[in-house]
């Protein structure tokens, strides 16, 4: 982890700089795509390179159970999780298919859903089954939260390796809202008003019951709020670790990676407290429907590409911001620059920059 | 104009009640999936068939020029409009990228732009050689206004007929959102508070010009507020009446049409006065960093999918957004559904709605 740590490097802001040049070269108005110019700067950025490139993207999601479903804090059995994985394998999820549409290679890691798995596809690095039930134990040693964190580095890594210019992270697992907004209340000090939300759609009794368990659990797990390593183990899931990891991972990697939604902000913010040059990789997808993630983004300073509402995680939401990235990289590469006299002339590959 | 305009029906509610039963079933929560589910019910609506398609689409371009631009309310010369053109047709502008990336076939209108045009893919359909400067005299006559909506319809017609499934709508024309402005001035009572903007790019004292100008305009020209074709031929713009009637001709064929920023909201918006059926066949793609454009949503209660400070034209906020059409299209398709026993399965083609 640490050899992952010292490799992440400082975004490159000379590539930038030569991107916003080129932008402002381009026969449209200075600055009139907005937040598509932005994109472009921040992927030059990432690549240091002012051409960067965003295709292929890979799809990454990270599967595990939790112990503390079992207080009813969802809207669904943990089984569902192992439903979803064999659902995810057969290509009926919704991260499938808009992982086919962004032309992503997918990927599932189970890195500790509750049940036996086989199947073609499935990338198997359990830890454990679930996690414990973090009200009455610690979620998991330090040990299984540095593997798990260890294991989505590889798994970016990997993916970056096969050929992924850009990575679309995702979740699944039971429960999980309920340890991500556990984390966040232990990152901003311990509150949780305006945090707990109701995740896949529990009933307004169960969301106050979900809040007074995570008012219970860190009061009796008190998690030191400055180590990363001892905030999963109390209160954290394995899949929240995974991308904590990968998200560590494709920084090393200058490689950017798309946000989803809660769950997966809240392991951008554990990796940005382990290294904070990380957050200059990250692509923020979309506004969840769930209140903790506002409060995370805020934390971050950043502000998400779309608002659909989407509350389904899987990363769904930043597979569906994927295409704008390919818009930022297009536009960089393939409209034509006003020449010296301001009239409109495509691009002579080479000269782009002299 | 008359014939498409009693051609166009409301939109077919049941096959969109139908496709949310669907939606309903497929293997995630119900609803997690926010604006993209309300999408997916919009476009059924349209088609009237729980499954229907957006792609391939047709990206649409309407080119003229502006007698106001003459008055200084642009950043450009007039003479830019024919240089885009010439872009546009060597594929080098921003649309050109972005309907390329959509698989949109790309289509470029000159309905009015004030120089003789000539090359390959350019579909010459001019009109006259600009708008009049409606400071001084009408933009132009009322058979003019009508010409022009009617090349609108003929050239959404032409592009369903050669199979596209949905429709990317702009513009371009130096000048045209003071034209745009004058317009929705027009529509909202004679106000122009909180509608004139920088458009590309002008310094604060030419959009005090640009308000006086249109302020001055409207004493003059006294358009009827209720008339349509006396509007445009008081105020308009030509390519502004083009797509107008495109939207008018895209809805008589049940084909959904992508609305752009400010200008295109504006064409819209005369349709719908024309025919209030139109509105539910209209995708509002992004808004506008244009002041009015938040002004002319608030009028026809929409809320448009992107918010990326865009400001360019040309259909490029309508290609951005294309991509959630066809997520929403594959997401009805192509996801697994929850069994009688809870259980994801794929898809059986045709039991899907049993």
């Amino acid at each position: 982890m640490k050899h992952t740590i010292n490799a992440i490097k400082p975004v490159n802001k000379e590539a930038g700089k030569r991107a916003q040049a080129h932008l402002n070269r381009l026969t449209k108005p200075p600055g009139s795509l907005g937040r598509l110019e932005e994109l472009a700067v921040k992927l030059a950025e990432i690549a240091g390179n002012p051409l960067p490139e965003a295709a292929p993207p890979a799809s990454i999601v990270f599967a595990a159970d939790h112990g503390i479903a079992t207080e009813g804090v969802s809207a669904y059995p943990q089984k569902v999780t192992e439903q979803m994985v064999y659902n995810f394998l057969n290509g009926g999820a919704a991260i499938n298919v808009l992982a086919k549409q962004a032309g992503a290679c997918f990927k599932l890691v189970d890195v500790g859903v509750a049940a036996d798995l086989e199947g073609t596809g499935l990338i198997d690095k359990k830890i454990r089954y679930g996690t414990g039930n973090f009200l009455k134990e610690k979620a998991m040693t330090r040990a299984e939260a540095e593997q798990a964190i260890l294991i989505g580095i590889e798994m970016a890594v990997e993916a970056i390796s096969q050929g992924a210019r850009s990575l679309i992270l995702g979740e699944m697992g039971i429960g999980n809202t309920t340890s991500a907004s556990a984390i966040l209340a232990v990152l901003r000090g311990g509150h949780i008003e305006h945090i707990v939300g109701h995740g896949t759609g529990i009933s307004p009794e169960k969301r106050l019951l979900k809040e007074k368990v995570i008012r219970q659990a860190l009061a009796a797990r008190k998690p030191d709020c400055e180590n990363v390593v001892d905030i999963l183990s109390a209160v954290g899931g394995l899949e929240i670790a995974g991308m904590t990891g990968a998200v560590l991972g494709a920084a090393s990697k200058q490689t950017p990676i798309i946000i989803d939604g809660f769950i997966c902000t809240i392991s951008a913010l554990l990796a940005v407290k382990l290294s904070p040059s990380v957050k200059d990789y990250l692509i923020f997808s979309h506004l969840s429907q769930e209140p903790g993630h506002k409060v995370a983004l805020k934390m971050l300073g950043e502000a998400p590409l779309l608002d659909l509402n989407l509350r389904l995680g899987e990363g769904t939401g930043a597979a569906l911001a994927y295409p704008l990235l390919e818009s930022a990289v297009r536009i960089l590469k393939d409209m034509a620059v006003f020449t010296d006299e301001g009239v409109p002339a495509l691009q002579n590959s080479e000269k782009t920059y002299n």
